[in-house]
C-alpha cells in the first residue's frame, strides 16, 4: 500500500506531510532544563505531569533531568508509562470501576503506583481490588481547592478519608493532593499569587490537622505551569507537578509574569504544521481544522503573526491576513494551540525538529484510552 | 502487560471501560436503510461521505445498500478505505503538495480515484503526478458556493478550470463539487430549501455554461444530512454525499424538518459512554473532557436529559442537575456529541451494541492522518 510512513530523519520541514505535530526540540529541551533548575533552586520534587505530552522519551527526559517520577491522568496512561520503563507513577486523578482498579492494583506488582481518592466508598474499592492482587498502592487523599472539581472539602472531611486510609491494609497513605487548575490562567500575577496563596493556607490547615491526629502527610502535591513557582516557593508543598511547560501553549502565554511582563519562563515548542489548500483573494484555506487542532478553548495562533486563524470545519481552517500578505497555495504556516493537551492527544506521533530539520520521531505511547 | 484489551461480545454495557464511543446497532442500521432508500426513491446516486466513521465495516454496510462508492477527506483516508476494499473513492477536497499527490496517483492504480480542483497550478501538478504514476485520476472541479471555503467562483472562472482538466492527458473531467456546509445548519426547513436553491440555481448556471461548450458534468455531487432531501430532489444534483446521519448529533438534532417538527429522519445512533468518577451534591464529574468528545462546536447533551453538562477540563466533564437527582458515583452516562465527526476520530474503535449489550467492534480504520 502506499500509506504514508513516518518521516525520516534529515527530511526538511517543508518537505513534511501536513497537517504534523511539530516539536522545536532546542526549546522543548530548554523548557525541560529551566523547569528542572526551579524545583532544584526551590527545593522541591519535580513530578510533571505526562499527560500533556503521553509519550515515554519525553517522560524519560524529565526523570533524567532529576524528576522523582511522572503524574498521569489514566490508568492507559499509566500502562503506557510503566511499559516504557517509568516505574513510579501517581495517577493524579480518582479511578473508579471494578475493571479500571483491578488494572490498577496490578500495574502496581510491577512499579510504584500511587492515586488519588475522594470517597470513602471508592477507597473501600481500591483497597479490595489492592488486596486481591497482592499488590501495595500509595493513597493521596485529593482536597476540593477553589475549582470545584473533584476532591473532598478540606478539614474534617478530609481528616476521616486520611484516617480511613491508614486503616486500610494494602493501602500507603502517603499525602495530600490539591492541584488548583483555575489559578494556573489567572493572568496578572499577583491574583496568580493570591488565588495560590488562599488555597496554600486551606492545605497548610489540613495538614497541621492532620499532624494533630498522629498522621504525616508525606508528599503534598500540586502546582501547574501557570502557578510553579509559588507552589514551589510556598514551604507547603513538596512537590509540584506542572506538564504543559514543556510544550507551552497560547493559553499561558497570555499571562503575565512576576515582572508584570508577559510570562515567558517557557518557550513555546509545539506547533501543527499546515498547508495552504485553497487560496483566493483575502482567503487562505489550510488543511489543519477541528480533527487536526483541539479548539474546545479557542482558536490557535498563526506563528510570526501576519495572519488570523478566523473559522473552522472539521478539516479546514481559514485564515485572514493580519499585517502581510497571506501564504500562498502549497506554503505552509505553524499554529500554535490554544491547549496543547488535547492537541496531541489527536496524533500517534511528534516529528521533532532542530533548526527545522526532523531529528527525532516519537510514539505518543498513551494517545486515546 | 494489563492495558485493557477489546471488549468482547456479550459484555454488557454497564461493565465497559469509559470513556468508550458505542453506537446502538439497530439505530444504525435504521439509518443506513433510510438514506438508501431515500435516495433510490429520488433516482439519485449515493455517495456517503465517511469521514463521519472513517470505518471499513461501516463504508461496506453503506455499499450492500446501493452506495456507488464513497467520499473521503484526505489522501490518508482514501488509503484507509482501499486497504479496506473499498474500490471507489472520491476526495471531495483539494489535495495539495508533491507528497500527498504523488500517493493519490499511485492509489489510482488500485482503485478508481476522484480529487477536487480548484486552482490551475494545483491542476497541474495532479496531472503530472498522475502521469507519473501512470494511472489515472478523475478530476471534479470545487465550486465555492455560498459557505466561502473552497473552490472557483460559478461561471467564467468554472469553465476555464474544466476545460484546462479536459486539455490534461491522464486525468478525466467528472463533473461539479458543490457542497453548502453552512446550508446544512440552518435550522428551518424553508430558509434552509431557500439557501440550498440559491446554491443550485447557481450549480445549473454553471452546468448549462460547459454544456454549451462542449463539456458534460457526467456528475453533480454535495448535499448533506441537513439537505440530503434538497439536493435530491433538485434535478440538477445527481449524487448526494451526506456522511453524519449514520450517527446523527446534537447540532443536526437542533434542525426542524419539512414539516416544522423536529429534525427526526434519523436517529441519533452515537454516544460517549462516560462514568461518574466524582461526586458530591449537585455535582457529578464525569470522564469525558476535551479527550474524548470533541468541544470546539459545544457541550454534549446527556442522553434522556436529567443533567446538564456545564463544564469541562481535558479528563473531566461536570454534570449539573437538570430535572431529578444526578447519577451516582460509579454510574454511567450517555453523552451525545454536537459534532460527531471529530468525536469519533479521537477513539481507535467503535463499540457496536445491540440492546445493551457488544455484538460488535470495529476499527475506526482511518483515524489520525
Amino acid at each position: 500500500m502506499t500509506r504514508a510512513g513516518l518521516p525520516s530523519r534529515g527530511l526538511r520541514e517543508a518537505d513534511l506531510d501536513t497537517p504534523a505535530l511539530v516539536v522545536d526540540l532546542d526549546s522543548l529541551e530548554r523548557n525541560l532544563d529551566r523547569m528542572a533548575e526551579a524545583a532544584l533552586t526551590a527545593d522541591v520534587a519535580l513530578r510533571p505531569h505526562v499527560k500533556t505530552h503521553k509519550c515515554v522519551t519525553i517522560a524519560r527526559m524529565q526523570l533524567e533531568r532529576g524528576a522523582v517520577g511522572v503524574c498521569v491522568q489514566t490508568v492507559s496512561e499509566a500502562e503506557a508509562m510503566v511499559e516504557g520503563g517509568i516505574l513510579d507513577v501517581f495517577v493524579a486523578n480518582e479511578v473508579v470501576g471494578a475493571g479500571k482498579l483491578r488494572r490498577l492494583a496490578r500495574l502496581a506488582r510491577e512499579a510504584t503506583v500511587t492515586v488519588c481518592v475522594d470517597d470513602p466508598g471508592n477507597l473501600d474499592d481500591l483497597g479490595r481490588a489492592v488486596r486481591r492482587a497482592g499488590s501495595s498502592v500509595g493513597v493521596m487523599v485529593e482536597m476540593n481547592t477553589a475549582e470545584n472539581r473533584a476532591g473532598v472539602p478540606p478539614g474534617e472531611p478530609f481528616l476521616q478519608l486520611a484516617q480511613r486510609v491508614e486503616s486500610t491494609p494494602s493501602l500507603r497513605f502517603v499525602g495530600l493532593q490539591a492541584y488548583n487548575g483555575v489559578a494556573q490562567h489567572i493572568r496578572d500575577h499577583p491574583s496568580r499569587r493570591a488565588a495560590t496563596e488562599r488555597n496554600t493556607a486551606l492545605v497548610q490547615e489540613s495538614v497541621d490537622l492532620l499532624a494533630r491526629n498522629g498522621i504525616r502527610c508525606e508528599v503534598v502535591s500540586g502546582g501547574g505551569t501557570g502557578t510553579y513557582d509559588l507552589e514551589a516557593a510556598s514551604k507547603v508543598y513538596s512537590e509540584i507537578q506542572p506538564g504543559t511547560y514543556v510544550f507551552m501553549d497560547a493559553d499561558y502565554l497570555a499571562n503575565r509574569d512576576r515582572f508584570g511582563g508577559p510570562f515567558r519562563d517557557f518557550d513555546v515548542s509545539l506547533y501543527v504544521l499546515a498547508t495552504v489548500m485553497s487560496r483566493r483573494p483575502g482567503i487562505a484555506i489550510v488543511d489543519a481544522g477541528l480533527k487536526a487542532i483541539s479548539l474546545g478553548n479557542g482558536l490557535p495562533v498563526v506563528q510570526g503573526g501576519g495572519a488570523l486563524y478566523k473559522r473552522f470545519a472539521d478539516e479546514h481552517g481559514v485564515l485572514a491576513p493580519a499585517d502581510r500578505p497571506l501564504p500562498d497555495l502549497g506554503h505552509q504556516v505553524r499554529l500554535m494551540p490554544v491547549n496543547c493537551d488535547p492537541t496531541v492527544n489527536l496524533y500517534d506521533h511528534l516529528v521533532g525538529l532542530r533548526n527545522g530539520v526532523v531529528e527525532e520521531v516519537w510514539a505518543v505511547d498513551a494517545r486515546g484510552y
